[in-house]
């Protein structure tokens, strides 16, 4: 049996960490673990199935010998990196931005769409967190009943901003308990001018602004969906939108999916069923037991929760569901090592020649 | 110069306090106010312009003499004692869900539909605080341009739901602080037998659920924006559908309004242009400067807050906008007060003899 050395990128940040527990728990028989993290994280000290492992520095010459890269350290990071990992033979599966719409480049939730995996390049992009819980929960709809539309609006944790702003969020909110003026450096991104605070806020950005005064994460959640259902082909058969806001919330992203379909034989009914019966899905929509998904509950957990599925009575064939995920890992770390399961299972974990 | 004996019924509620600070700085000329509130409250000293004021408890004698009720007390209260203030002689704006789809009550928001004002029988309803904000919003791009769909999700602040149900989600945010389990006893409404944490969490939960599986709030925001908009005419035809979901914060509900117009002449430009025209709402929309509306921004202010105003480019007339306000002051208490100002303007502080 293949043995595989598994390079970790970005090891110590909020998805990082879980990257190794993921890891630790995977279907993937590893030889050797390592970490690697910028030059400031290194010679921290991490665990990997109880044993101490150093933090590296990540370098160009880091990935050699090195088999399956999972990646977690910024667009910036990725972008330079990764191709110099598949240079040394490296398969990675990556989770910025920085590849995701690239033609050569599976954007790739498994169970959805994994058997485009076969055609990879060397890199593997996961998609964003709030697009895989979104496509995750509608795919078993889109495969029974079709999709014309998807209106999304979102309500996304703190925790996507990263560990930073995640801690600026709560110093935030113990400032605002004890009645002082909160601090913003961070929120709603460091990547742009003006800060806010979040805690007891919302902020309608996620990333910067387009320039059609769309946001780069609103960006994402449309191209990326298109690219995951229709695989590059006729992604204009479906109509995709979306508003995403910040909410103070730690882990757990939520959203509103408003969805119409093309079969209009689907019922609240036959929705409800084929989430019951979708892998990775668990159904939470019983309003006589105020049963619905919350992100304090989701947070810790692997599966897309799904709930008040309803139809728009006014709206022939459109519904509305309610979707909460823990952003780190069904959102990401889980993601990447899904992916990776799959790499190794169908002994896809090699570079091809071009 | 007529002068009038006020009534505030539910004073010492988080809408009541509200109501006197308006009512001190309205167009009203006030000969008396009386404050009243459940028995527990009776004997509590406020202020209305300076002077000491002492709560009493409402019954229906408490209303003999009274011109004008600005009552906030919640629906059960509303349903018992406004008829008895009417039979009174007094004119009753109410801020509960108890008249709003009665017929022969209006719904009002002083700049949309004040002039239904005219046919009042001595109840006027003020709409849930959700669907001002939205109306408000909507109303003068549906003049200009027509309205054919309207598809919104909340995310709605704590102090919608009372004063202690706001204590208890700052009490919850403080446990969560500290490591602690939070505790819930209240919300998501203290009308439901389940009881769950908000801090740092979601609850796709406002009121009760009817049986169609939507909730009480959104059903609100679905028929009340109707009977606004068509004044019980012709509401087919425009569809309106709602997901509510209360959200960590202390003040102002956020909106994501998704609005499909039926000139297809609207623009983004012309959207934002009629925004800045119309007088009580307020455009914040520059994302170049990341300008949009955020709850804390928005608190203590009477104007509604518009922005992301964009075009969903792969649906003609379709349009997206985050609308922002204060749910206790331009959802309720500034509402209420602005329906008493139009009534003593336009001479309406009397009850119609049937």
């Amino acid at each position: 049996m293949r043995e595989y050395v598994v390079a970790i990128l970005g090891a110590t940040g909020a998805v990082g960490q879980r990257l190794i527990s993921e890891l630790e728990q995977a279907n993937i028989p590893v030889k050797q673990v390592k970490l690697l993290a910028s030059k400031r994280s290194a010679g921290k000290k991490l665990q990997f199935k109880g044993r101490e492992i150093t933090v590296e520095e990540a370098t160009p010459e880091s990935f050699t010998g090195v088999d399956l890269v999972l990646s977690s350290a910024g667009g910036a990071v990725s972008q330079k990196l990764l191709p110099e990992a598949v240079k040394r033979g490296a398969v990675c599966v990556d989770n910025t931005s920085a590849f995701r719409m690239d033609d050569d480049v599976p954007l790739i939730i498994p169970g959805v769409n994994d058997e485009q995996l076969a055609h990879h390049h060397g890199i593997i992009a996961n998609p964003n967190c709030s697009t895989i819980q979104m496509v995750a929960a509608l795919y078993p709809i889109f495969q029974r009943f079709g999709l014309s539309q998807i209106i999304v609006s979102t309500y996304q944790a703190v925790s996507g901003a990263g560990k930073a702003a995640w801690d600026e969020m709560l110093q935030q909110a113990q400032d605002l308990l004890n009645g002082q003026q909160p601090q913003a450096q961070i929120l709603p991104t460091g990547a742009d001018r003006k800060h806010y605070p979040l805690a007891f806020n919302l902020l309608p950005q996620i990333d910067v602004f387009e320039n059609d005064g769309y946001t780069h994460e609103e960006w994402k959640m449309i191209h990326e969906t298109k690219k995951i259902l229709f695989n590059d082909q006729d992604s204009s058969q479906i109509k995709v939108t979306a508003t995403c806001v910040r909410v103070p919330v730690e882990i757990g992203h939520g959203e509103t999916v408003y969805f119409v379909v093309k079969d209009h034989a689907a019922s609240v009914k036959a929705i409800q069923q084929i989430i019951t019966q979708t892998a990775g899905l668990v159904l939470q929509d019983d309003p006589s037991k105020q049963l619905y998904p919350q992100p304090l509950q989701a947070a810790g957990k692997r599966e897309t929760f799904v709930g008040r599925i309803r139809a728009d009575e006014e709206n022939a064939g459109a519904f509305h569901m309610w979707v909460v995920a823990d952003n780190l890992l069904r959102g990401a770390a889980s993601n990447t090592v899904e992916i990776a399961e799959c790499l190794v299972r169908d002994n896809l974990v090699r570079v091809p020649q071009d």
